[in-house]
């Protein structure tokens, strides 16, 4: 069986130009990166035109392999396409720590992958190398201010901001700078975070233009004064020069699927401290030079999901049309109390306990008043009985669930996925949607929506910190951003080892991280690693390249 | 006067393919990045074309702002083109650290740039950050060994393998990671250095080929065990996917001067911890595709000149067929003893003191057997009386001397300059290339030439420490290796206050740093920073981009 790459590198991948012109981009729209790569930017007349339909892919809880919603999303764009529908992907930018450790990529798998895949696996068109340098072009200009008299009167106790390298490096969470003497700066205690966890990633994500992004960016808190006031980066003067190293970075990037059907892939926040979804400007841009764009939202739909129906969607101006969540055999086992290492041996009475989870899911994304589909992605090992009895749940709940083997067959393999959806789409009335809670609501009112219709859950339960923490914010007119939650991707509750669908639970916020530039407040339950750790067994090791640039072992 | 920038921005810049057809690329020995900028890689056909002449323009001892090296290479070089002189540029890309600090960018000045010029000194086509990502991706791997068991023995406090950022930044120079308990690292000692500074970037510009690359990432001593044995990425067993993220990295890029001479731009070490020019595939690359090739090394003849002189030219297999030697009048006052803040006043008695520097380097380079001229850069503030004294005394010295207005006049303003050169290369004879020393003399024998034929010092005087690192590396088999010598660049001696051309000195070596993946000897004289601070007032606060991208004060 060939691996991934091995499947990719034997594709025959068009030049962009072929792809640029099949979505009807204008010349002075797009710029070549590589032979197979560009970077698009429409014109203000290419801007009004009318808006394809939106799929979004979401999931159930996931397994740490992960569920398959990006081989779900490219597979299921590939069908729409063999099905003469002109179709857009818009995913995210994978992260290149992880693909050094232990997940690998992120640009589907099998016959579903976008390409060229090794190159969007590392550095692409340097979207996240941007971001590095201008996070850390920012922190250094921080210390700098400290070191040279400290004329913002920061507390170095106090600096939000830390600095940020896209590897996994446990060893850069929590440092200290500063040391060597007089000369080499101001002692503090700092951290390193994952490029992908670095707000400037939520904004890059979230801006309209160069203007919004700038104004974006004055706003971040990057630390308090000695008296506690908040200092932002317009205090500090340098909005514009850290905008200006990201002015390509903006830029959506255009490649293509193995069937050669366009994906735009940009940015890549993490769903749990950020809202999980490429960028607003790709997905538009896609909504505007197409009639189906398929999406995707981090982690399940508890998070991805409502991050991307409560929050992305008011700045995207347009709801889904259909929501499709992905559900697996394996995972459901093991929502059912099957143990991780047996996923792959036939258990019905487990898949039939698990299926909670999957039911949570479909009640939590039905109540957005969206059309809501199951895709069920097959594995080899999955069984005949397993398949249908996933697919009956699913209809006693009034859904359609379609099996997909998009790993194995590509678009082929997710035929009657499409079908499905276009009937969907066809019975989706905008005016229907339902919001979660109403902007002005106050930010427990809306942490409770979430936890009561989203999760499943009773209440949230705060901090005596994150109590403090909303008076104080009430002060500084903070106290009715949006809520980002951070919270576990394995659990609708917030202990990662409680499976299937619990009841009678409640959250439990610990504190709040406000951030201003990318307009949300994260309401962290539980920690959250935003710096990921190598493996005992990276998979550094096994990839290798040859002489003649073949490159072997990225997965 | 129009900025820099503003020259830049209202210049036509040609689009990239006609800069490639110009050259006589094949469309698959190239690929864009942008509308202006592409990677080339030559077919093996294309490789055993012969090669054009090679100008090497180095420098006087300079003063902290420079005296324009660039500048000059690049107004030489479009001199040559209207000329009628199948000319390309090579030189070496910026480091985004001085450009968001005091330096500013290395894109040459006036009416002699290359372009994008923005791009070029921030992103450009992504190698800084490949080597920032591949470099820190190692120092993970390293640090993760380290904590998964510690199966090679690594003594944490003999790990050489710093991290590193393309940043100027002082608190990081000095850090202590792996802080936070059990689950997050060994705590140690750290720093980081700048990009530039690191070994990759040594590695990337000799390398001949992704597999020599490989060859020279295997051998990087990381660290030391326990018992003091020197480890090695091989024995990390990561080479191939440090190598594999460099894959694009190692190809030269391709832009454009103001008048359409193509320039290859590619890589950019130090010329004291390093070799100090852009890469040896671009230089080469060059001299496959044109008839004359001005390139340019860092800082003064005495740390870049002779590091190209006696490192890299028998790397390359090319000696330069002329040196051009470029002096100002105002550094030459300076080390005539003039005050800083007075160099702009005409002061003939303080530039004739300071000649004899130019003269020490005029001497040092015509030991080679290369013809040599000088090229006088000049300022708006000189007077006809001192640029008659400076060509005067090269004369007096038997060598020719042209004053070169490159930035107020571009091309035009070098156009004596090109003439003298095309004469001077006329003359050279390869055979006649004198080695300053034999590949295997030993260490202090090499250092001594150095200091006695280049510097003009007496000897040098080794510290403890060094003497018994060069025992250490004898037992290692490291003691024949080149030395390249990490000094101060405003000096000829090592001490960076002394002016003119000091005599009865000796060069104190401090420590060795061995560079087993670059393969030499730094020769450490004093303390060198290989990361800088930012100034009181960084240009990042004069940087700015407006909503239709048009960016301000990048200099």
């Amino acid at each position: 069986m060939k691996t991934d790459i091995e499947i990719a590198q034997s594709a025959d991948v068009w030049p962009i130009e072929k792809i640029a012109s099949q979505v009807g981009l204008k010349p002075e729209e797009w710029e070549p990166y590589g032979r197979d790569k560009a970077k698009v930017q429409l014109s203000e007349q290419s801007q009004e035109n009318k808006l394809g339909k939106l799929i979004l892919v979401t999931s159930i809880n996931p397994t740490p392999a992960g569920e398959g919603k990006s081989t779900v999303t490219v597979g299921l764009a590939d069908a729409l396409m063999h099905q003469k529908h002109k179709t857009m992907v818009a995913l995210r930018e994978p992260s290149l720590g992880p693909v050094m450790g232990l997940k690998g990529g992120a640009t589907g798998g099998g016959y579903s992958q976008v390409v060229p895949m090794a190159d969007i696996n590392m550095h692409f068109t340097g979207d996240f190398h941007a971001l590095t340098s201008a996070h850390n072009t920012l922190a250094a200009l921080i210390d700098n201010s400290l070191y040279q008299g400290n004329p913002l009167n920061l507390d170095p106790r106090r600096i939000l901001w830390k600095r940020a390298l896209d590897v996994n490096d446990r060893a850069l969470r929590h440092v200290t700078i500063g040391l060597g003497g007089p000369t080499s700066g101001v002692p503090r205690e700092d951290g390193f975070d994952i490029t992908v966890a670095s707000e400037l990633m939520a904004i890059l994500t979230l801006s309209r233009d160069l203007t919004d992004m700038k104004q974006r960016i004055s706003k971040i808190v990057i630390g308090y004064t000695y008296d506690k006031n908040p200092v932002t980066v317009a205090d500090l003067g340098v909005a514009g020069a850290i905008t200006t190293l990201l002015k390509d970075a903006i830029k959506p990037n255009l490649v293509q699927t193995l069937a050669h059907t366009p994906a735009l892939i940009h940015g890549g926040p993490f769903a749990n401290i950020a809202q999980g979804t490429n960028s607003i400007l790709a997905t538009k841009t896609a909504l505007q030079l197409s009639d189906y764009v398929v999406t995707e939202a981090g982690f399940g739909a508890d998070l991805g999901g409502e991050k991307f129906l409560d929050f992305k969607a008011p700045l995207l101006g347009k709801v889904p049309d259909t929501i499709v969540i992905v559900a697996t055999v394996r995972a459901l086992k093991m929502h059912g109390g099957e143990d991780k290492q047996n996923l792959k041996t036939p258990n019905l009475s487990a898949l039939k306990l698990g299926l909670v989870n999957l039911g949570q899911h479909i009640k939590s994304m039905k109540r957005y008043g969206v059309p809501v589909v199951v895709a069920i992605n097959q594995f080899t090992h999955d069984t005949k009985e397993e398949l249908a009895l996933v697919n009956d749940y699913a209809k006693s709940l009034g859904v359609e669930a379609y099996v997909a083997d998009v790993w194995g067959q590509g678009g082929l393999g997710a035929q009657d996925l499409a079908t499905g959806v276009v009937q969907a789409t066809e019975q989706a009335e905008s005016q229907n949607f339902q919001p979660l809670y109403q902007p002005e609501d106050e930010a427990i009112v809306k942490i409770n929506h979430i936890v009561q219709e989203i999760y499943g859950g009773d209440k949230a339960v705060l901090s005596g910190k994150a109590e403090k923490q909303l008076a104080t914010f009430k002060k500084y007119g903070w106290d009715k951003l949006p809520i980002i939650m951070a919270k576990t991707q394995n659990s609708l509750t917030d202990d990662s080892k409680r499976i299937g669908a619990p009841k009678n639970f409640d959250i439990h916020i610990r504190e709040f991280i406000p951030k201003l530039g990318a307009g949300f407040l994260v309401a962290l339950t539980g920690s959250i690693l935003t710096m990921p750790g190598l493996p005992k067994h990276p998979a550094a090791l096994d990839i290798d390249i040859a002489s003649d640039g073949q490159i072997t072992g990225l997965n």
